[in-house]
């Protein structure tokens, strides 16, 4: 886990911050939030909120009442204790892409498998810049729809020993997810006192939380682990094209989501969610790392420090269709504010591509490659006296050069980044060696990796109890 | 030229400078700075300083005082006034890249020819995004090499419009520059009232100013036309590999090739430059868009500002041979910290590519793309309620879309950026356009650019002085 204390980059005016939570005000009073379940809506009428329907009218203060009993700061527990992360302060927590139909190796591209999904498990669990492998990874087309939850966690649970998201597909398939997460760490008091998952709450934006992603929502919160309130804002499609206007969206509807988790269980852990990027409005398709992402991103992280509130944004977003020049830049176009806005919960770290739609395999590796050097390029500078290498500017006068000097001896191993897949090669070298591309290095590396490793130890009972739950469950679910 | 009004990201705390301040004092006092050439030494003796042959110990003080002596910022003129463009305070000014003697175009690298130099002058003219084409943009192989100078300030001169950079090779070269600058702008007395080119004088690190650089420094100087005044430190080679001190030696260099500048002529514009990179230790190769490369330069805007001096530093750097996902990441690694530094003077902005051996077509365009992209990106966000589109909330209501809101009707030609060579068509589309990658679609839009190329209008009697000087100077030159 990346501890940032480098300064946040802050772009927004006290002035700002105050007209933007006006607006987030007038929107949950006047226009109100659509809760799509019941026991929701009866929540907040019984909490004193008028309702009209299914739609909530909230008073501000409320809101903020509630709001204030969320943690600042909260650990999520790993079965490897090593890998035991800390949400919210200066720490920042990185999972891999999430939710996409297709993966692509190289040039071919093709619906995600069960195999895709272990393999993409296996890395993430090799590569120590991430965190958690995530949840949905890639959505395992070959395996029955409806017990694929029950694949995809336990795979999650034996092939990493890393935190892992829980199923928000409905409520009973939470169920499952804390079930087998009570089996992995001995009991639901255990994950109760300390969670052990993570999960993703879409609000259906604008406005409006539906009802499976509520039923996973009262789950997750009635058992006290953390969910993630994302409004999913696309600018012009899910919420006004002005960017102000999709932060006091993005405020009202993460805010009000907040305050049902906490009816649902006061003190439950949360994260202020956003997903913010923009459609292009000349194809009418997403796009991802446009300047305008970049700076909700940047603005968001203000904000949700403003409500006190841990924050997840970012990641490798792009809209390219291939691992090449466009998928990279518009990834680190977000992955460097995410540095800046010093985010706590990185969703889609490593893998994205196509807008989200493909789990790319050499993807993976150039956004690990960019983690790698944004940790380095987020510590801290230590400078002292020592620091100023005095003795090897005497050492080696005018016009002469460090490559011997005692100082660069002593320090040659570790003093520079030293990178993975990034080439320094001169070009006849490059050519001896291949005249390989970024791409076809990063192909390289993921199957060397994949071919190295190894499933962390699980003890055997644990297993087998899980396996048991799972012959159990699908054939309970009919397939 | 871009006016970049959004925060400066520093991470020096005062200490810190403090530090690196008695660095530079203690390297200028104690080991000195080597001037091969005999009047810059004695221009530093003359004013008090001791000297040791060609080393000279400078007192800081003294150092300061002439560094005081230069402008915050100052205007140079380019001949369309329209392309004018002033140095310091919050204005970012780019130039393409510069001094590489190879290019690239598509799978084709080859030996840079005049040709190549015309083409990427014209490209430079025709994006708004570079305030110039910088100066040897490639180097003319095939032009004969004495009078090559003449060649390239005249295609500066002729196929653009903008500013442009003197030649640095002799003080003869940079006299030519002059009197060819001199000719389009009417006459000496013009341009040392308004600068009318800039020329980069490189430091042969460690601590030691060479002849021929020197020889054209006196020349501009002299003639008060700025000089960019540039260590060139590659952390392991021309500096130690700590970024302190990397840094202190970089004061110590540049600041006293300002005071020489002040004591040529004092009152004359000059820019503290900085080239940090490092070395990669396992190959020995130079490493550019690095992490310590993007620290070294928000450390050096701070620094410039803390002595009052406008800067140069960033571009679009990378050590990669192709335009590929490293070229991209590791262009952007350097050109984002490059806008959160608010760089006054940016050379290498587009073209850039295998360490700077190259001037790539392509990676030209994926640069001016990212320059695009950035720009909107600092530009600060209007917060105001009109902004917050509370009307488009009431509009759409719960769960709806913006797309055909009045609010986003009235804004979607202009609320988003527009990419330029980005693509967000979806996979079938995409593939049904050519399945072409970014390096491809680059391809065409540097050709297409350049078949729409006109040359900017030039009053003939200037032009045939021009071309009478040329062909006068390159018979004396005896090629």
């Amino acid at each position: 886990m990346f501890v940032n204390t480098m300064p946040r980059y802050e772009i927004l005016s006290a002035d700002a911050i105050g007209v933007l939570d006006r607006g987030w005000r007038r929107i949950v009073s006047e226009i109100g939030i659509q809760f799509a379940k019941p026991e929701a809506v009866e929540l907040f009428a019984k909490a004193g909120q008028r309702v009209d329907g299914d739609v909530v009218f909230l008073d501000p203060e409320f809101v903020l009442e509630q709001v204030a009993k969320a943690p600042r700061e909260f650990d999520v527990q790993a079965r490897n204790p090593a890998h035991t992360v800390h949400i919210g302060g200066d720490h920042m927590v990185f999972s891999a892409v999430y939710g996409c139909p297709f993966v692509r190796e190289g040039d071919v591209r093709r619906e995600a498998t069960l195999n895709d999904f272990h393999q993409l498990c296996s890395l993430s669990q090799s590569f120590p810049e991430l965190d958690s492998a995530g949840g949905v990874i890639c959505e395992p087309n070959d395996a029955p729809l409806d017990s694929r939850h029950l694949d995809m966690i336990y795979a999650l649970q034996t092939l990493t020993d890393k935190i892992y998201m829980g199923n928000v597909v409905s409520g009973p398939n939470a169920a499952d997810t804390i079930a087998m997460t009570s089996i992995l760490f001995g009991g639901r008091a255990a994950i109760e006192r300390v969670p052990a998952t993570i999960s993703l709450i879409n609000c259906n934006s604008p406005l409006r939380w539906d009802d499976r992603m509520l039923d996973a929502q009262f789950e997750y919160c009635a058992a006290a682990q953390p969910v993630v309130l994302t409004p999913f804002l696309l600018m012009g499609a899910m919420s006004p094209v002005t960017i102000p206007a999709a932060l006091t969206q993005q405020l009202a509807e993460a805010l009000s989501g907040i305050a049902l988790a906490q009816l649902i269980r006061p003190g439950c852990p949360v994260i202020f969610g956003s997903f913010l990027s923009n459609i292009d409005m000349q194809s009418g398709s997403p796009s991802f790392g446009t300047p305008e992402s970049a700076i909700g991103l940047l603005c968001t992280g203000q904000l949700a420090r403003h409500y006190g509130l841990p924050f997840r944004t970012g990641g490798g977003l792009n809209s390219s269709q291939t691992p090449d020049a466009q998928s990279a830049y518009e990834a680190l176009m977000t992955l460097l504010p995410t540095f800046l806005a010093g985010t706590n919960f990185v969703m889609h770290a490593a893998g994205w591509l196509e807008g989200g739609l493909v789990s790319c395999y050499e993807k993976f590796i150039i956004d690990i490659e960019l983690l790698r050097e944004l940790r380095v390029e987020f510590t801290p500078l230590e400078i002292d006296e020592a620091s100023l290498a005095f003795g090897a500017h005497e050492e080696v006068g005018h016009g002469g050069h460090f490559l011997g000097a005692a100082h660069t001896m002593e320090r040659f191993r570790s003093c520079f980044y030293r990178p993975m897949l990034s080439s320094t090669s001169n070009f006849e070298r490059w050519l001896k060696q291949g005249g390989k591309d970024t791409a076809a290095r990063a192909g390289e590396i993921w199957r060397a990796k994949l071919a190295a490793y190894e499933p962390p130890p699980l003890d055997d009972a644990i297993r087998a109890e899980l396996d048991d739950f799972v012959v159990r469950r699908r054939r309970e679910l009919g397939d």
